[in-house]
């Protein structure tokens, strides 16, 4: 089993109403493979600049993610500046410094073709469709994108949409994208385009998966306090997409199970800065948790 | 077992970005008998005016909602309108004339006095006092409140939280009260009040119950369409309400079927106009509904 994720690898700077960190670990590749991690094996392709720290590729080394597919370029690796307000549920963007980043072009060395699901992180969607091109055949495409590529690149977004089995999107983007306010008809309509599932990411109200015939809700873990919900969503799909790859079973249960993965594993994510707090995380921990979202939900004794 | 409920009874004018209804029945107390109705037995304190429609009257006793403390003065019953944003999870008040409400003094009839559960309503807090004073020994009192009273009565909003067993009251009610952003300790604070159990309503989110010692998630039922959300807090507490007082069990397994049955019958109001949609509803649509919001929440096989 094995998975490969091409997404952007990134140090970034993080101000919250309570503190501040400078150029620590950040990135959707990189989050998602260190969450990708507890499960299964990660193949990762992105671009790093000859600053990116030693610390972070023993990181990675250490939780058995291969770097074949790290470029290493000359320049500076991808920056991003971003400042939470105090409800912690929005952020203004400070500073985007692209850098290595803004050559980038996906090289998916032979050995990764042949990985078992895909995930294309938040890029641009015309890299997404590069990789699309490169890849075999694997069991599951698992696309994320974010607001920005609705706004600049539609068409090409729709197109890499038409490829995906499952589809993670906020709210708000599913919205936006659309043109409908109506979560569960959105949902139908970006259903329509290809994806066998929609993952619909709510920040601290959970997630909620819709199938042709079904919907699944997960709540978002009720935590006294968020340090730093930078990667939330990448550390959610990391979750997931291990967990499908672990077990090798892609139906309804396997989601469903898969979503409280993701979503036990993005809640440990906040509970510090970058990926500090998944550092020092064991599997004991997150199958706790587990039936912690389980005792969350219940409502009939068995 | 029964129910006495302390609230308002009024008519509504409620415009939607699609439609508009004129003098429609509303108020929190009419919306949580007709809905606690299903369950068990209502004893209805309130005030209308002779304008007050004899279908109305017709409507309540038909669900064999007690009116005795149904008080009918002189004067036109109370209006509110509303419009609703385009989103439909905002809406602005555009006009509320108080008439017979604004001398409202509730006078509970001797044969309510014994009555198993107590649900105060959305009125002024030194009125939610003026009833508490009146009551013998409620098995539980359960007590609703607005941001309105969070304004300009704390003092006396807090004492009648000090006397309830069951606070229900909104995300961001709760976050305005303590001045705390974090929901979970928002809550902590608030059950340090006194209250036992508090139930915080998210919308179209759900709703989670924190307890002393656990929290519970119900969602939100996800629906296609929403026509009319006037009302859904008093109907989510009519349900929960009803339920507690048929089952007679206040336990936390009691309490979260509760609050299932409760937004079951708020995802029922939702789909159309004042109580058009509950005047219609039958058990066997509520079970149905239960069942379903089983099926949303399930993640793992029996």
């Amino acid at each position: 089993m094995s998975i490969l994720v091409v997404g952007s690898v990134a140090l970034d700077t993080v101000e919250t109403p309570f503190d501040r960190r400078e150029d620590a670990l950040g990135g959707s590749a990189m989050y998602f493979s260190v969450a990708a991690s507890f499960f299964s094996h990660v193949y990762l392709v992105g671009v790093v600049g000859n600053d990116f720290p030693e610390e972070a590729i023993s990181l990675l080394k250490d939780r058995n993610v291969d770097l074949e597919g790290l470029q290493v370029e000359e320049g500076q690796t991808f920056r991003w500046e971003g400042r939470y307000h105090y409800d912690m549920n929005n952020r203004d963007t400070l500073d985007t410094q692209l850098n290595v980043f803004e050559t980038f072009s996906p090289r998916i060395p032979e050995k990764y073709k042949s990985a078992d699901l895909l995930f294309l992180a938040n890029i641009h969607p015309s890299l997404q469709l590069e990789v699309l091109d490169q890849i075999k055949s694997p069991k599951l495409v698992i696309t994320d994108t974010m607001n920005l590529w609705i706004d600049t690149s539609r068409p090409e977004l729709m197109k890499v949409i038409s490829h995906t089995d499952i589809l993670l999107i906020s709210d708000s983007e599913a919205r936006q994208l659309t043109d409908e306010p109506s979560l569960v008809k959105a949902a139908k309509i970006l259903l329509s385009e290809g994806p066998e599932y929609l993952i619909i990411k709510k920040g601290e109200h959970g997630a909620m998966m819709v199938g042709r015939n079904s919907i699944f809700f997960a709540p978002g873990f009720p935590l006294e306090e968020v340090i730093d919900p930078t990667g939330a969503g990448d550390v959610f799909a990391g979750g997931l997409v291990g967990y499908l790859d672990s077990v090798d079973e892609f139906n309804e249960t396997a989601l469903r199970q898969g979503i409280i993965y993701g979503s036990a594993l993005a809640s440990f994510n906040v509970e510090n800065f970058s990926l500090d707090r998944l550092k020092k995380l064991t599997r004991e921990e997150i199958d706790a948790r587990y039936q912690e979202f389980k005792n969350l939900t219940t409502f009939e004794t068995a």
